[in-house]
């Protein structure tokens, strides 16, 4: 259960522990904290271990010293560092060397682009390729993502192709299985295409995408010789800490970690398969950290909270019994997994827009869709209305996402909550 | 006196109150901590001010929404920030909406470079000012910085020359005054150029650069229409908390900030002059954070700590009474200024290589030269020897920095380890 003051936004109770009773009595007992939400948006962010807290907070005090100094305190930090790139590799199953430390998400799926744009200038001769062109520019990188990624690959695309710089194709994902299909994929692949990039888990519905099915394709029957490679990257933000991430097994070439999706701290690292040589080219030059692929010191307290691996656990929610057929579940699809934590749902009904309910709840925190879309709330989620949920349901969908601190009664008293909303926004006029 | 532990590198105490008899009658105390040493490396990183530790631990407790979600968590942490953000303007005399946050110096750095190139691009027809060129290939963009810069200046420009996207001209400093001459940045401004780049003091020699007087000339004399404009940066990473550091008096379009030099963490901004409209371009795309200018969840610990503003003492290092002529000061020059804490010194004679020296102390933590150069400590610094100073005694060279810890007792230990060190190392073989 994590439990937090509405005006304060004190963490109260975090791990499973407390049930409402204690919750009711504590509150008694407290002078500021009155009001408690229940936080359901894992998907936007999660709270920080109390494990990770404490690696943050041991380092800021103890490994304050410049990675790069040669004496005691960068030695100490280095050895942070360098235990926290072992933890964070083994985490999706690769080696130290595969890690590169980055400031988030963001920068780790810009930096992929902008080494397929480098690798692409730099290891053929364009125009070797200009024949069997079905479209697009000839000469210039061809990109292949689906049109439900975060906007870090998304606008990224838009703004090379908007700058005459690649061709993107952004292939749908079918409106039955939610998911990009693999053979759509294939037959969106040209002669220059020299990036695929799609996300392990959608951060709104959950749907988990083929890309083991997808890359090993890729992988065994397209990328040989004398073809030029075509690199192979998964935005594994949302799905990591929530389902198994084995890099290796699922032919990546590169994978982005964001922590504050599992617990961890606002840093990230690119996996970059170094066992096949994926090539790397920074964005950005200095002092020569992270083996220069992304210099500047090193923010040694973040990645060592980032080393604290954490994962979440695998409460569903499900709350059919109380609104039965006025619940349309946007993110159930014929064939298609979906991450355990996420459960995106309209309460059908004129009135009963997302962010009207929300604005109503109680006690329920939870999100319409992505956090950085959130001054659009009373839009609905381009990414629902491309999996095919009409703009009618779409519009009242509430992304609810729980994570390690959840427990049965959250999800309960969070079923409560909406059934009184609802009854009240039915009946007014 | 900022002691710590040679072993665990616990710091046993931060602020001037401790003195050296108390320290010893501490270390009899105490199990692990059996050696000590006194930091004196401050312009390589500095401790975090316990005040800043915790506004960071507090953030990671209580602010660790998403700052772009609407209910309490995120609103928090987007107060946080906000909060920050004026603290960091006002300490650069600026405004909130001149600060952009950004992972670290670096990628400030490399930012503003990035966005002259575009301004460059997009502003002007390039073939316009075909003529008039003294050299360099036209219709590229041309940039004038100095030989002395951090390496985050230097390897971003020296990589677009090479690249052929830019012409750079690197302007010598007088090896009289250890600073570049307006006169000479004057003399090597071009039609085409479109940045120039001078940090505000140099992190080895500590000499302050004329940045008021170069930027003001350049603003009255050069950027008049129909003359493209020419934007101006400094990087005050060095500078700030050091000497008072005024944007807006300075002169500058762009100005670079980084926490993790004035005891705020590895975090940094970029002061982007909002009055005169600096133009700004980003090199990520993604979730809209920073007006779209630096996308990515925001780092709420960090950049509270960043907003807890700490300043140094102004204790010179002043060993002459030991050493007398055998002493060679690199950054004393003629008609300079040079920041309060920095001392660049040789100690003269053919066994007393810094690298050396500093093997050998008992408690003084140095460098040689900048940190992120410190595998190759056996070598003079490259910044000494454009500043004039020979190579027999630059690779002799101590960079000793003081911070708001240093005390006169300090100091004084300091110079004794030092005497009985360079005793040592003279009756070698």
């Amino acid at each position: 259960m994590l439990l937090f003051c509405l005006e304060c936004s004190t963490v109260l109770h975090f791990y499973p522990t407390l049930h409402f009773i204690n919750m009711h009595s504590y509150l008694q007992k407290s002078s500021c904290c009155l009001w408690f939400r229940i936080y359901m948006d894992y998907n936007a962010t999660t709270p920080l271990d109390p494990e990770v807290i404490q690696a943050i907070t041991d380092a800021l005090h103890d490994a304050w010293g410049n990675p790069s100094s040669t004496y005691t305190a960068g030695v100490k930090a280095k050895a942070i560092i360098s235990e926290s790139r072992q933890n964070v590799a083994k985490m999706v199953g690769g080696k130290a060397e595969d890690i590169i430390f980055t400031s988030g998400g963001t920068e780790a799926n810009n930096m992929v682009i902008y080494s397929a744009v480098e690798y692409f200038k730099r290891s053929c001769d364009a125009a070797e390729h200009n024949t069997d062109y079905s479209s697009g520019r000839p000469g210039l990188p061809h990109f292949v993502t689906s049109n439900v990624e975060h906007d870090s690959i998304k606008l990224v695309l838009e703004h090379l192709q908007r700058e005459g710089m690649a061709d993107v194709t952004f292939v749908p994902v079918s409106k039955v299985t939610g998911r990009v299909e693999v053979a759509n994929v294939l037959s969106a692949l040209r002669p220059n295409t020299c990036l695929v990039s799609i996300m392990l888990a959608n951060n709104e519905t959950g749907v988990i995408m083929p890309i083991k099915e997808l890359f090993g394709t890729i992988r065994d029957k397209i990328n040989q010789p004398p073809r030029r490679r075509i690199l192979l990257h998964t935005d594994a933000a949302q799905a990591l800490g929530k389902i198994k991430v084995e890099a290796p097994s699922l032919g990546v070439d590169y994978l982005t970690i964001v922590g504050h999706k599992f617990y961890a701290p606002r840093i990230g690292a690119l996996y970059v398969n170094s066992e096949d040589k994926a090539p790397l080219y920074p964005m950005l030059f200095g002092g020569g950290q992270e083996r220069n692929f992304r210099p500047g010191t090193e923010n040694t307290p973040m990645i060592a909270g980032l080393g604290k691996l954490c994962v979440n656990n695998k409460l569903f929610f499900t709350p059919q019994h109380v609104f039965g057929k006025k619940l349309n579940f946007n993110n159930h699809f014929e064939g298609s997994e979906v991450l355990p934590n996420t459960c995106n749902v309209s309460i059908l009904g004129p009135k009963l827009q997302g962010w009207k309910v929300l604005s109503r709840c109680e006690c329920l925190l939870a999100s319409v869709g992505a956090a950085c879309h959130s001054d659009r709330g009373d839009r609905p989620s381009h990414i629902l209305l491309n999996c095919g949920v009409p703009k009618s349901v779409a519009v009242n969908a509430l992304r609810i996402s729980v994570g390690r601190g959840t427990t049965q009664e959250d999800v309960d008293a969070v079923v409560e909550d909406l059934r009184k909303v609802v009854e009240l926004l039915e009946q007014m006029d």
